[in-house]
């Protein structure tokens, strides 16, 4: 699975930056995952069209962890094995979910965002989850 | 306000632990704020008596950063100057509220908590959230 996390302002905070990036160094062992920063909505129209576009924000339904490992290993099943998950309130989407009813920032987003693909991917190979 | 959150599991997780050392200090202009690891859920009984006890749990209702404010703002008007945040899923408590339908674990679940307490002071003072 290739996932592509795409944000539109740069986390500056550095305890998130480093929790992204153990969760990213986590994550090596399950998908390739990376993380790009867009300089404006406009560039949302750029992103590649085989790309399954999920988008990530509070305006949408909140769903559980496991809803989001059933989510990830249906689109694997399908053949989806690129996703873009946007973390944008734009309409253009083929997905979407909330991480929370709460207004986080961006760099808090992100961190909960990665813990969460990191605890699908142990849901999904049920494997236990090491805090 | 007086703010007590206690958890049954100690944080290890340096990032983690950092974020809310750093939430913690930019606290400190606007509440009392300290963190409590239990031994056991029945050390919950023990809690006093007059303290406002709220469950945050995954498996009540998630509510948004303003809804937090806004009962953090009522329970001051009201004269419940002492609250007590208790992260666990026990029944016995004067209200409750989810952070996320996610299982996130004890670490993450405390530094959105922290976030969120912070956003909600600023949101009472009409103050900028600063990221």
């Amino acid at each position: 699975m290739n996932i592509k996390v795409y944000v539109l302002e740069k986390t500056k905070d550095k305890n998130q930056l480093a929790a992204i990036k153990e969760y990213d160094k986590r994550l090596t062992r399950y998908c390739k995952i990376k993380l790009f920063t867009l300089k404006n909505e406009e560039e949302l129209n750029k992103l590649p069209e085989k790309s399954y576009k999920i988008m990530v924000h509070e305006k949408h339904e909140t769903i559980s962890s496991e809803a989001l490992a059933d989510k990830i290993q249906t689109l694997g099943l399908i053949g989806k094995s690129d996703i873009s998950l946007i973390l944008s309130d734009s309409e253009e989407f083929d997905d979407s979910f909330a991480l929370s009813k709460m207004t986080m920032s961006t760099g808090m987003s992100l961190t909960v965002l990665y813990e969460q693909i990191y605890r699908a991917y142990r849901i999904m190979k049920n494997e236990p989850y090491h805090k």
